[in-house]
């Protein structure tokens, strides 16, 4: 977790962030679309994907000319339930909202929903797309290439994808399921996290060049080392967790005639780019979504009501956890002091008032 | 793996084990699926999936009447990509290839097809469903709830299910992509083998009833401690394993109507019960299927061309070391001495030549 810093308002925060990427010709509705998911990840805790990302990826994206502010996103489809889209090499977010509306539109009327997404770049968290479908009433999914930052069982060095896995599911009373993981044993933005507290990580997240594990996260930079996948060893299930990365990496880009992650070129040039795989299920095509709700809160309470270790007072489901932290920073979301210095950077820069 | 014992004909094997299920009124043609699957799991090395579990298994629970040998199967759809399937709960097998082939069948209409299956009975490999989208051209999606084997993380002893995701992917030269696993840290089938051959199983992989690791996989029977999911340890990934363990059981049981594993009561009333989520997505519906396979290849090679490790000769992806053990049983299944004397025991006690 961050630095509890000083504590931001979310509309402010939002407006902010917008009015950065307009200043850099971002369609207003893209920018606030934008704004909105970054907004939307730190509110929920997921603070690796937030607003600290503005400067150091987006704003420089766009500076450098990998991202196209004004992308000519195209779709093709041969079939009711299906799609590829062209994302041209738009702001990810931007590419992301528009193919998973398409996957929830063909769901809408098939009853399943699925668009294969290429030339896409990095779109945040994948939990905003997946939970897209809540409001109508569907389960989403959401996957994604991650950076090259997965040492591959057998390999040496960063070679596949930290890719990412999300599921949404909506309850009645309850939380909703939300789960959102990358296949790597932790996701790049903890290590990121680590560098910018100066905090040491755990064994078992990440090998040096040579294989060795560190605790020290500054060692998984510079294109050397990298994340484990999943289970870590194979006796502990690393070919599952790269079993998944590769699944993932399968459906965002060799089904959307996209690179997978090891047929990529390392370097500056690929930086940032995704592609990228929505999914919708429409709840009702299987059956009532009322009586579906309900069931969705038994099986949470069913969960729940499981005998507890000693010490423990709940036991938590996917989603939990982001929804009470939500919560509480309705109020405010407390920015660590080098995300504050980032967003005051990125206005002087751009001669944007700071308001926040 | 299991000790090499001797080497049996496919085709006997595969003719012997669907006539022990005849000789227990499964009609001819679903004991044939059935032994086929069996079979095809032996010659894919997951011994721990196949005819073992021909008496321990189907044939006990055709006699203490858990499996309906003349299952009335019905569909229910909304929708024209979604179905429900009323397992009515026959032979985990004959309901498990009727829903994917269901799934095929809408996935060749809309372009992609799922079918939520409830009232069903344990399916054995989740890979032989997922493969039956292969030769269609399509990707197979095949999900189940496994026993309540797997410990959720703050809880104590089994509580939740030892769930199974498989996806197949055809390719063009290269081996099919086909990831088979369970959401637990291991599958209760390696644990089965390793009581079988009296061996220890790694720390990690299981606890007692307190939490407390365990080597000896016979302290994790009899209701008593439990699988860990994928992960182990929360910090390193302990809810990724959870929470596919979750996701997989919605789309299972939530999905279907039925209950999911933390819902059922325990016990043997339940034993063998499941169940299951199947999905196809047509390969055609998103790009020419010959452009997609060659795709494939070059992305499995791209895999393969990964920097080696120290003293590492090929780095493997999901389904390949199944694959070449396919080849080599195609010419005759070792069997483990214990399997054979289970298959003279049924035979004996069926009336059956026991001629392999």
């Amino acid at each position: 977790m961050a630095v509890e810093g000083k504590r931001v308002d979310v509309e402010k925060l939002t407006n902010f962030s917008a009015k950065v990427l307009e200043k850099l010709d971002v369609p207003p509705e893209d920018a606030m679309v934008t704004a909105r998911m970054l907004v939307a990840s730190d509110l929920r805790g997921v603070d690796s994907h937030g607003v600290a990302h503005l400067k150091p990826f987006y704003v420089k994206w766009i500076q450098t000319g990998l991202i196209n502010v004004k992308p000519d996103i195209k779709i093709f489809s041969q079939a009711p339930a299906t799609a590829v889209m062209d994302g041209d090499q738009g702001l990810g977010f931007v590419v992301g909202y528009r193919a998973m509306m398409e996957a929830i539109h063909r769901a809408e009327i098939t009853g399943a929903g699925f668009v294969a997404v290429r030339n896409s770049t990095h779109f945040g968290a994948g939990a905003y797309y997946a939970m897209m479908a809540l409001s109508r009433d569907m389960i989403g999914i959401s996957l994604s290439q991650g950076g090259r930052g997965i040492v591959a069982p057998g390999s040496r060095g960063k070679g596949v994808g930290s890719n990412l896995i999300s599921i949404a599911v909506p309850a009645k009373k309850e939380a909703p399921f939300v789960l959102d993981m990358a296949t790597g044993v932790v996701a790049g933005g903890k290590l990121e996290l680590a560098r910018r507290n100066g905090t040491p990580i755990p064994e078992g997240w990440a090998v040096d060049m040579d294989g060795n594990p560190v605790t020290d996260a500054t060692k998984v930079t510079g294109g050397t080392g990298g994340i484990l996948p999943l289970g870590g060893t194979p006796q502990l299930g690393v070919y599952k967790g790269f079993g998944l990365t590769v699944a993932v990496d399968i459906l965002c880009s060799t089904l959307s005639r996209g690179l997978t992650v090891p047929e990529r070129e390392s370097g500056p040039s690929v930086q940032g780019k995704a592609n990228h795989f929505f999914g919708a299920l429409c709840i009702d095509s299987f059956m009532p979504t009322d009586e579906f709700k309900k069931r969705m809160d038994d099986m949470i309470k069913a969960h729940h009501g499981l005998p507890k270790a000693p010490g423990v007072d709940r036991i938590y489901l996917a989603g939990e956890v982001e929804q009470e932290t939500e919560k509480h920073r309705r109020q405010g979301i407390p920015l660590h002091p080098k995300v504050i210095a980032s967003l005051q950077e990125v206005a002087k820069e751009l001669n944007i008032e700071y308001n926040l």
